[in-house]
């Protein structure tokens, strides 16, 4: 039998987690009937109203400003086994029905009821990340169910997310189960890469772009394009792949910029892609005044919004990042801007954009958005696990 | 000589059109150096600041609260033959890269840089609205710009939008040049149809959820669905065609269901599509009733909210219909929800679906987000040109 505490909340603080919402603020606690010093990562409580009414089963996390997260709305279950072979056969099926090859994250945290973890597939190989300790305290119960249901090769554990930095954890890459090559194969829309698992950024791949990647197809052909913050090559050696003449990948990364060339290679695509590597901002200041320019340029940013207190700042870095993407556009051109801050709303990059227009004198139609795929789910009671966005504009 | 007459602006009135939008409220213009009574609908004006400054060039709506229109932002240009040869040949090479064939709204109104003109493109047939009296009088030179770029067979005048109602027009359907039959051939995602150009909604055909309901292929294959205010099959009949079990198509209109048969005999699959004539909420709730589920539901309504001020009661309508929706829907199914309201956002939207979840006793995971395709491009400084959202969502 697990066993559970009883975690009281205050008046009102169960409007939120019955409207959907699975995070419990560390201010939302009745102080009276609860000590958050009484209890240890991972503890799991019943979540209760004032009126000892249920709202749902939490794990713990005490340190943190959120201090537990409902993994069973409605429910007192068990984090066990049969616990997480539910939860991850449910999170399987879905990306089952969108994708029909095994490249996808198969569990993306509080979308799928998994709070704190995220796994991406790699066909026979997974990378697993805990994002917190609380949920980490359940690393062998989730570990076994994954291997239970999916027989990967390997198992390698990632922790070098920001979230789990601030809940005070370590950054590692482990192999946990099996062997797990340095780079793992990889498909999408058709185009193969190799991600560098255990040393590249996050998991070593960024799935969720893949549908506004797709869409670039029409709209690179026999074009020449530039993919600033390339990382890898998701999109570069993709617009390489589905026509564009010639494509010119920036990042401030050598082993990145070695990755693209790698990736380039995989696709016989080594003779259509160069590599440039430097800060964005600069090397696209250093570009204009060589009086380059392309007919497609894409911005897929590291999120420059951290936190919702940075908004203004990180405003301002999206309009000259984008204004720098415009001057660098042939007239006709398409910009692909893209921001994965979560505190950036679509139509606040939306106005970032049309700002960057104004000043670098251009009109633009936005012709396309894109948004996370179908294993990047968004919980809609849960509006922070929506933060992709991608917009095609085309300017005069 | 065009004739421009000068229409000076308030003081502050020149920011949004400095920051791209293209509208000029009546409230806006300097009512001391300009009297609205001394324009009729059409005529040119140079839009002026305090200081005298160009704006641009806009046609005049003297009657309309929207008392304004700038076409050319920045110029002094006249409203004729080469102006629209110019906007048309751009229009076109956009949605030349973005389709390989001539099947698509040609022109979007403001985004377009031609406020208050819409033209769908059906082959060789095309189809036009102007939406105001102001762009109505440009009509010759327009439609001849439009004969000597497209060599259509035909060209139609369709005027019946709301926009016109309001704006004193009369509804019509008028063969301005050459043959136009009663249905016109038209393909999407792989699909044929014919849309009654003459009678039907709007043009007769709605193109901006193409991008959406290809996206139903990997939803729908095996599955049962549900196509709810289905019109003449746009959503249902491609689901039929990608796969789907069996396809209900649900609306209130006999002719448009005729048009859903029609539809589905042209694709030879009238075995799999059946109709159902009715409300949509009474039938949804009389299928509830019945015991009927389904695996996918897609909910396409009009808009439900026209005007800001009814923005609360139409909430209350998206999130009923999204419920019935829900309660129609088996375990593990689809909801495409769908929303052509300019004034929900898409987090209304979203917000919409969730309280309609917890009222049916469901999880959601929203897998899919559909925005309006490169044929209805959105002008990032007027925020009124983004209007059509869908939202994927799969319950437990």
């Amino acid at each position: 039998m697990t066993a559970f505490a009883d975690l009281y909340l205050r008046q009102g603080a169960d409007r939120r987690l019955r409207a959907g919402h699975l995070w419990v603020y560390s201010n939302e606690i009745d102080s009276k009937r609860n000590t958050l010093a009484n209890y240890q990562a991972g503890d799991l409580v019943r979540v209760l109203d004032t009126q000892g009414r249920l709202l749902g089963s939490a794990y713990m996390e005490p340190q943190s400003l959120i201090c537990a997260r409902l993994y069973a709305p409605g429910e007192e279950r068990a984090l066990d086994g049969e616990f997480f072979t539910r939860r991850l056969q449910r999170a399987l099926q879905g990306r089952e029905i969108a994708f029909d090859q095994p490249f996808y994250r198969l569990v993306y945290g509080d979308s799928d009821l998994l709070p704190g973890v995220v796994i991406d597939r790699f066909g026979p190989q997974l990378v697993v990340q805990f994002n917190n300790a609380g949920i980490e305290r359940y690393r062998q119960p989730l570990l076994q169910a994954l291997q239970a249901l999916l027989q990967p090769e390997g198992i390698l554990l990632r922790g070098d997310s920001r979230a789990r930095r601030e809940s005070g954890l370590e950054e590692s890459a482990e192999v946990v189960f099996g062997q797990v090559p340095e780079r793992v194969p990889l498909e999408e829309n058709g185009v193969q890469f190799l991600a560098p698992v255990h040393a590249g950024q996050k998991t070593g791949w960024f799935y969720d772009h893949r549908m506004s990647r797709a869409r670039l197809a029409p709209w690179v052909a026999g074009r020449s394009v530039l993919d600033v913050y390339s990382y890898i090559g998701g999109w570069g050696i993709q617009a390489a792949a589905f026509g564009a003449r010639q494509v010119s990948c920036l990042d401030s990364s050598a082993v990145a910029l070695e990755g693209v060339m790698r990736n380039a290679e995989l696709n016989g695509l080594a003779d259509k892609v160069t590599v440039r590597q430097g800060s964005a901002p600069e090397t696209m200041k250093q570009m204009i005044g060589e009086g380059l320019s392309f007919d497609v340029v894409i911005l897929d940013p590291p999120a420059f919004i951290q936190r919702r207190k940075d908004l203004k700042k990180g405003i301002a870095a999206y309009r000259r990042i984008n204004e720098l993407g415009l001057r660098l556009l042939a007239p006709g051109g398409l910009l692909v801007s893209g921001s994965c801050s979560m505190h950036l709303g679509r139509a606040d990059l939306m106005s970032a954009l049309q700002q960057a227009a104004v000043r670098a004198g251009c009109q633009l139609r936005v012709v396309e958005q894109g948004a996370q795929g179908p294993d990047h789910p968004i919980h809609p009671g849960i509006p922070e696990t929506e933060y992709l966005k991608a917009i095609f504009a085309r300017r005069d």
